[in-house]
C-alpha cells in the first residue's frame, strides 16, 4: 500500500481514500488536504466498492470548511449530512441494506440558572432567631408563620438584562447563560456568575431541572437551577449583557407582578425557602468516571439519602 | 417590492435575497428554490450591502440539502457553518464589528437508562419481613444486617446486547438509549424498555443523572438513571439489538465481576437498594410551561422536600 501525501492511498493499482476504522464496523475518512472536485469523485467511488466488499457499514466524511468544494461531490454520490461545526461538516453514508443505526446527531442545548443568596442576615432576623429559634428548621409548609417573614434578612443574587425579553418586562433574574460544549455544568454556573456580576462563588448542588423542546431551530433544551455559595459580595457587573445587578431583598424578588404570575419563577422562590429553612435536598455532583474509565465527569444524586462508601473502590 | 418565484425579491431595481427578521436583530434567508451560484452569488452580495445598511448583525442561511451547489458560494461570501441536519446546512455571517453573540449550536446528547424492579417479591423474603419487620424500613446504611439480604426477591430488568463494548464482556445490564430531538426523558426511558424487552412501565423519577464530554464526535452527553414501575411482566425481546433479557436477581446482577469493579455500575446497585428501602428521593417530573408560557415541558425536581402548592396559580 502506498499512501500519497494529500490523504489518497493506493491499494493493488486502485486510488482509495486513507480511512480509519470506528468501532461500529464503519470508517471515518478525515480529508484535509486539496483535492479537485473530479478526482474526489473518482477516488470516492473506488473506495466506497472497496468498502462495501470489505462489509462496512457506516462511512464518515469529515471536510473542513476550507474543502467546501468537495461537499457538493459527496452529496451527488449519495452522501447526506450528519452535523456541522463552525470550521467542518461531516457526511456521512450507510452502505448496508438494512436500516440504518448511525448515532445522531446532539439533540439538547444546556442552560444553566444560578441561585446565589446572600447568608449576611440582617440584624432584624438575627434577633428574630433568638426569639422564635423554631423559625430556622420549621419547613415552610407545616408552620403557622406567614411564609414572607422566612425572607426576611436574605438577600438573591439578579440581575436585569439589556435586551431580549427579560429586558422589556424589566424582571429582574437569576442569572442565567449557556453551557459551553465540553464544560461542566457546575463550572458553567460559577462561570456565568462571575462574568455577569463579578461575584466568585462555590458550587452547591442541582436543586431541580427542566426539558423542554423546540427552543431553537428545532433543538431540545434542558436548563438546570444551581444554588451556589457567593465567596465575595461587591459587584461588577458586566457591560455587554448586563443593565443593572445587585443583592436583591428576597422578599422583593418574590413580589415581582410577573414572578407572582409566573410559575416557573414561584419554583424559583420557593426553592430559595427551602433551602433557607434547610428542609431541600438536590443532587450534589461527584467526580467518577465512565463505565469504560476513559471519561471523566460528575455523577449528580441525592447524597443525603445515598451512602456512597459503598461504592468506593 | 417585487417577490419573485425562487426567493428573490426586487427592491429599488436591485434583486435580494428574501429573508425574515429574527428576535435578535438579525436576518434569517431559507432558501428553497434552485438557482444558478452565479446568480447567487450576485444576489447574495447585494442583499449583504443591504442588510449592513439596516445595521442588521447575524445573517442566517438554511440550505436545503438538494440545494448543496450553493453552499461553496455562501463560504467563498464568508459564511461558516452553523449546523447541519440530514436535509439541511444553516450556514451564518455576523455583520457587526463586535464579537459575535450568536447563539450556540446544540452541545449535547442525552441518554437514559431505565431501573425497573419487579416487586413480586418471593415468599422468603416476605416471611423475612415477618420475622424482622425493621428490615423494610431500615436503610442499608445504618443497620448491622448484611446489604446482601435487602436484595433477596428483588428482580431488575436487564437486557445483554448483541454488538459493543458491554457484548463483548458479557454484562448483562439495564435498558439505555438515546433520547431522541423533542422526546421528553421520561417517554423515552419508557420507550427504550418498551422496545428492547417488551415490557410495560410507568415512569416515576430521576434517580441521579452524569454528564460527560468528548463522549461523540467531541459533543458532551447527559445520562439520566430513571426508576419506572413494571405494568406488565412477559419479555418479549427485540431482535436487532438485543441478545437477551430477563429479570434477574437484584443480587446476581450486583455479583457480576464487571459491576463489582465499576463504580458507576455500584451507584446503580446502591440506588435500587435504596429504592428497595424506601429511603431515597430523586427527581420528579411536573409539567410546567416556559417562563413566556409559550413551551411546554417538565420541571424535575425533589417534591417530597417542596411544597408545590404554593407554585400552582
Amino acid at each position: 500500500m502506498q499512501v500519497f501525501e494529500n490523504g489518497v492511498v493506493e491499494l493493488e493499482h486502485v486510488k482509495l481514500l486513507e480511512a480509519t476504522n470506528d468501532e461500529h464496523g464503519g470508517v471515518i475518512v478525515e480529508m484535509e488536504e486539496p483535492m479537485a472536485p473530479q478526482a474526489f469523485a473518482t477516488v470516492l467511488t473506488a473506495s466506497m466498492l472497496h468498502w462495501k466488499h470489505q462489509g462496512k457499514r457506516g462511512v464518515w466524511i469529515k471536510l473542513p470548511i476550507n474543502l467546501v468544494n468537495l461537499v457538493e461531490t459527496a452529496v451527488k454520490a449519495g452522501f447526506w449530512y450528519h452535523h456541522a461545526e463552525p470550521n467542518y461538516l461531516m457526511l456521512v453514508y450507510w452502505i448496508p441494506e438494512t436500516a440504518n443505526t448511525l448515532p445522531a446527531n446532539a439533540s439538547h442545548r444546556v442552560g444553566v440558572g444560578a441561585i446565589v443568596l446572600n447568608d449576611k442576615r440582617e440584624v432584624l432576623l438575627l434577633v428574630g432567631v433568638e426569639i422564635f429559634p423554631d423559625w430556622g428548621v420549621s419547613s415552610s409548609h407545616g408552620s403557622a408563620l406567614p411564609s414572607a417573614l422566612y425572607f426576611l434578612g436574605w438577600k438573591l443574587l439578579v440581575v436585569r438584562e439589556k435586551s431580549g425579553k427579560f429586558q422589556a418586562i424589566g424582571l429582574w433574574k437569576i442569572p442565567t447563560g449557556i453551557v459551553d460544549e465540553g464544560e461542566d455544568i457546575s463550572k458553567a454556573a460559577m462561570r456565568e456568575v462571575k462574568e455577569e456580576t463579578g461575584i466568585d462563588t462555590e458550587f452547591l448542588e442541582i436543586l431541580a431541572f427542566r426539558q423542554s423542546h423546540k427552543s431553537f431551530f428545532g433543538k431540545s433544551s434542558l436548563f438546570f437551577t444551581c444554588m451556589l455559595r457567593p465567596l465575595s459580595f461587591d459587584i461588577q457587573k458586566q457591560e455587554q449583557e448586563i443593565e443593572a445587578a445587585q443583592w436583591m431583598p428576597l422578599e422583593e424578588y418574590a413580589a415581582q407582578p410577573f414572578v407572582q404570575k409566573t410559575r416557573l419563577l414561584k419554583y424559583t422562590t420557593e426553592l430559595c425557602l427551602a433551602k433557607i429553612n434547610k428542609s431541600y435536598t438536590g443532587f450534589l455532583p461527584h467526580p467518577t468516571t465512565s463505565i469504560f474509565g476513559n471519561r471523566p465527569g460528575y455523577l449528580y444524586l441525592n447524597s443525603r439519602d445515598l451512602n456512597l462508601s459503598n461504592c468506593d473502590d
